[in-house]
């Protein structure tokens, strides 16, 4: 694959590193386009009383030369700033894992001795690595007119009504209130809400939505089955912490309808020389391939497991069933996931568009690119001869 | 990664092939292991006249002597039975693009002069490829105890009530009936809806579960994005045609509720020695590791594009706006795509197995299983010391 | 990485089979083009009696319609002509394990309870498989007027003379006799020396050259380790049954002289708008990139490990020490290797070359290939200004 | 694959990066482990001035904890110490590019105005990055009682006589001059050498060989190409900034030599239980896969690309033939390459002893290398039963 990347770092160590491989030479590139989207990441209600005390910068360390990448791996390092109060500090032995978090399963698995290297790294403090990289590919797509962008659909059992509004529109309206959502009518309803789960000690999850504007076709493809742009993108998406369900489109919708209902439609445009679609239920990817039309991707993301009320557990140590004990929690992580979520679709994008234009500078992109822009009907170069297809 | 696998072929070329590389010797395997899996894909109302045609076998030219696998990579040939009808055949242009179907994002993508090669790939018929090496990979989970089936939860708009039945049960129940579904009621009713869409010369879609029984705990990780199993299965669901909607567990409905009730509780079996839980929601995996319990896996599949009432189009070759014609085509894929998904998650998960276990025969893979299988409270080794975690 | 493959088949298994993956479309195909390379692969002095019943043919099974690649993945079968042979019969156990073959290791590492398995696989057969895929490569990268040729430049102690033959003739020489050596007289030397070792029952290991002419530059990077392009063509050369060592140029030889020996002047040629080169010490490549000159790679072949002349070794049934006892093999397999190593490096050089160009078609390929043959002083912009790199 | 790295970083950037994924918890790690490697790989004669201002020291950023790996990725960072001086200076254009080096591929292929930005990043500058990340993964073979060495058996012309130091003590003899030659009268001779080169405004190259001790057998695979060891060691190694050549044990020499005095004999050792090998022409591998015996590996690095006396170029800025001018520059790399190929092969051996062991934690790896261990004729079950391989 064209584009890679390694993420590192735990929650209270002294930083996140992520190294990201495969940009081409020749992108303008600074912190400040970092640092817009990693404080994208840190405003949003829900935030319990951590995010305070964050304020990430990320530091570009490598691949970015008079302000232009050079093709070589970009590193970027945030540090965490309350690093200083765990360092030298003895910390309580934690032995009682939280229901729906990894701090069971992780000391399952790798044999810990006490719960906190699950948590350290397992934990949603490692997405602002994610951000910081998926913020590079954002702006990489930027340049070729491609816009990432994303919005809350639903905070627990409140959902947005959003057909009516434009897609622009809702990417900016989002932007204007602490939840992200562009319904502001129910934005207001999911504040509340949020509000209200914070009083009872409890958290939230919802739903999110991830359009792209401008994307061309003919990224992605069927050939083989870890190609197809729903795969990928999925997967991407799916390896987000809390994010357990994901869909192209309306896509479970879309099961209850009958075939014809369905499938979007192709018709010609006003000059009868472009393929347009009057719908999009597809989501923007047919076959594996994107379509052009709009990507529409959605994430399901379950309540934060660290629950101020307590939850039935078993102390690891003494083997007794006892509850769970926090004093301090996020309640709603759901829209400060926008971002993140933004950045795992840019990673993915950047790395299929690459795979289609291929070369080593924007400059060389973008003279390919103009190329898959200008597909029409006569490029599809369709001459209605009859073919053998197997035999002499 | 430990396993891996390419697919090839041609929907009506001379056969599909499919290379599983990874598998350890020593395990005992035989072509109708392969042949049953094959069957149950042909199987299913909702078939269009092409499956009655079908009657896969599955050849094995490597990997296997004296039945047993060798750890050398398995190779499995299913021949097109119709591949001789269109051998040395004139087959008219085809240039019509099929709304939802890949044929022209593919023509786009490749610059294709006819779209038959785009549908000859794209064609779900590729399926029975993965499952001839999903049928090899389940067969492997089961020398473990793993068992992994599934069944139709919803066909359109009508949904099995299937929370009440035990999941062995659901699994038996959903081969009983035609359209694989556990619910023998909803399963006439889907049946009946099934036939009365063909009737109206539609397609429809639906929802199909996966559920592994005996996984162990520990497979997966939270250490790197791509690590994750909710990623990795997701990536193997979203891979199959016409699947555009993945969750793990009921994630989609996770998001409406509070985290106190998403939460798996932990608790202690009789004993007081080993953890578990009683419920799960989690579908089996917190924080990108199996949890031990059952692992759920939900599939949203659209209907088919191919309808036989016409839908809008556009001629490519004349460059006017037309409607597709179809004289045949299936109805309803969703009950046969029960193996194909069962496949694609044995994949994953014989996958992940091996990453936990290593090793290359069979033998050597189940010695250092059995030491997983005895994980208990007293095994985590908690020893409730403070750690100074940073500082020296 | 954009071209993948895996093989599969054992050497007296019904065939072997490879799929390659990531072909563009558009690429015309037939099976001929696969037959001259088996061909050659089968032609050579030096080869036992099982050589003459091979006569391979390559069925292609998919990836082309028409007579045109569709980029789809490519399944070949080979068939092993004497398979038939062997099915339905008892084979006397094996377990007297071949000094320098993978018998052994084989069996310690897969738990076989005969060796025959580690052998099947380990064979030499299996290169056919890559010779197949290989032939698709190597005409692939036809298209742009790239040329991968091989020939022998030792067998045993005795060297040949070809520094002073043009490139081209070397090739074209090659194929002239059947020990595949350009220099005539030194190839009669090593015919006489072949037969000679025939009759002391042992066998001769040999230095196989690989050359590529019309490389254009900029393929592979120094950006990351995996990148380089020494490293890949490296991996795929060693990965060849027997052979043990590698270089690019004659970089053994170049340890042994100064820098200002080795290093290839960069020159203008006589209308001083193309770099040129009076030598290529480099073989081709300079940090990890093809530099545009000519490639060479060079490949230390040990001697086959099967002699007749008996050999120490242990009978892991009865733990004794016996001798190791063959009434038949092969003597010589190095002219038979060349198309090997000229396949792999084949498939390395489309990968590499793809990743420049991106594109899914040979059409979308070719007219980025064009501009990249371009590439002269003007082109390379350097502008001659003075560069604050870090800092504002 | 089990362990992957990516690094990042210029020369004189801020500082170089390296991420390693995939070292399973429970290892005890601190910086001084990694400060060995860097510091001998700043000793050695033959270093320009730079090397006096530079004295690496890794940072641990994530991945330990109490002084204890934890299974995540282990990010290093290594500051550039004379990064202050290139911050905020303006840099004289570069525009005469180097001949052997990477400027003029890299200008061609990323399109830089100024050559500095290849230079930055194609620098043997990066394989300090590359050594913390080997130390990480020498140290934990060594917890399997597995020793990774080096030492030089060649500089320029001069060769040293090794033939007759046990193994151990060259590795030990090796450190004890600044030329890291086990053979003291050669390395007097070598360090002449290098400071006649010095005086000459020349540079050398030579070969250094990789000793591995105490490899279990069975690590590799002649399953499929990219399996092979020798394949993956020769890719790690050929990776290496100058090293263009590559053998498995004495490889190109065994070409010369008839396949009874190459091979190693099959033995048992005294106690008739174990086999043993009384020679090692092998090199360690037999058809892809760990013998058990000594692994050996040599690297051909060629003379470095700057050198004082002035090479032909090209003024990419004027398109006119010049020549190249430097004041300072390194003269021989040899001696401090050697932990760089330690490196590299020790990241290769402890992706491969992963793969064989499995498992997440050091005490669960340690269990599951024990069996290993044990190996010997017994284990190995051939029953001699004659076996019917295909067919019923």
């Amino acid at each position: 694959m064209s584009v890679r990347f390694l993420t590192a770092g735990e929650s209270h160590g002294p930083s996140l590193v992520v190294i990201l491989d495969g940009i081409p030479a020749g992108l303008p590139l600074n912190e400040d386009i970092l640092a817009k989207e990693l404080a994208r990441r840190q405003r949003g209600i829900g935030a319990g009383p951590r995010m305070k005390i964050e304020m990430d910068t990320a530091e570009i360390l490598s691949g970015v030369m008079s302000g232009i990448t050079i093709g070589s791996p970009i590193a970027i390092l945030i540090r965490n700033k309350d690093h200083e109060k765990w360092k030298g500090k003895l910390v309580p032995a934690f032995t009682i894992p939280r229901p729906g978090h990894a701090d069971l399963t992780g000391a399952i698995k790798y044999g810990y001795t006490d719960l906190r290297p699950a948590l350290e790294r397992a934990s949603a403090r490692e997405t602002a690595a994610r951000v910081a990289a998926g913020a590079i590919c954002k702006h990489f797509l930027q340049a070729f007119g491609i816009l990432v962008g994303g919005y809350v659909v639903a905070i627990g059992e409140i959902q947005a009504e959003i057909a009516q509004i434009p897609l622009m529109e809702r990417i900016s309206l989002a932007e204007e209130n602490n939840v992200r959502c562009p319904d502001p009518a129910m934005a207001d309803r999911m504040a509340q809400r949020i509000r209200q789960v914070m009083k009872e000690r409890d958290t939230l999850g919802g739903i999110i939505e991830i359009a792209v504007i401008n994307l061309p076709p003919g990224l992605g493809s069927y050939m083989q089955w870890d190609r197809r742009l729903e795969s990928r993108l999925g997967a991407a998406v799916l390896s987000v912490q809390a994010v357990k369900g994901v869909e192209i489109g309306p896509a479970f919708e879309n099961t209850r309808f009958p075939g014809t209902k369905v499938h979007d439609p192709i018709r010609l445009d006003a000059d009868r020389q472009r393929i347009t679609r009057p719908t999009n239920r597809s989501g923007g990817i047919e076959g594996g391939i994107s379509t052009g039309e709009l990507l529409f991707i959605r994430a399901a993301m379950k309540p934060i497991a660290t629950t101020l009320t307590p939850q039935q557990s078993v102390d690891l140590h003494t083997g007794e069933e006892v509850e769970t004990q926090y004093e301090r929690s996020d309640f709603c992580p759901v829209p400060r996931a926008v971002p993140v979520l933004e950045a795992m679709v840019s990673i993915v994008l950047a790395d299929v568009l690459l795979e289609k234009l291929g070369g080593d500078s924007l400059q060389e992109n973008i003279s390919r690119f103009e190329a898959l822009r200008k597909a029409q009907i006569n490029d599809l170069k369709m001459d209605g001869i009859d073919h053998m297809f197997w035999g002499e």
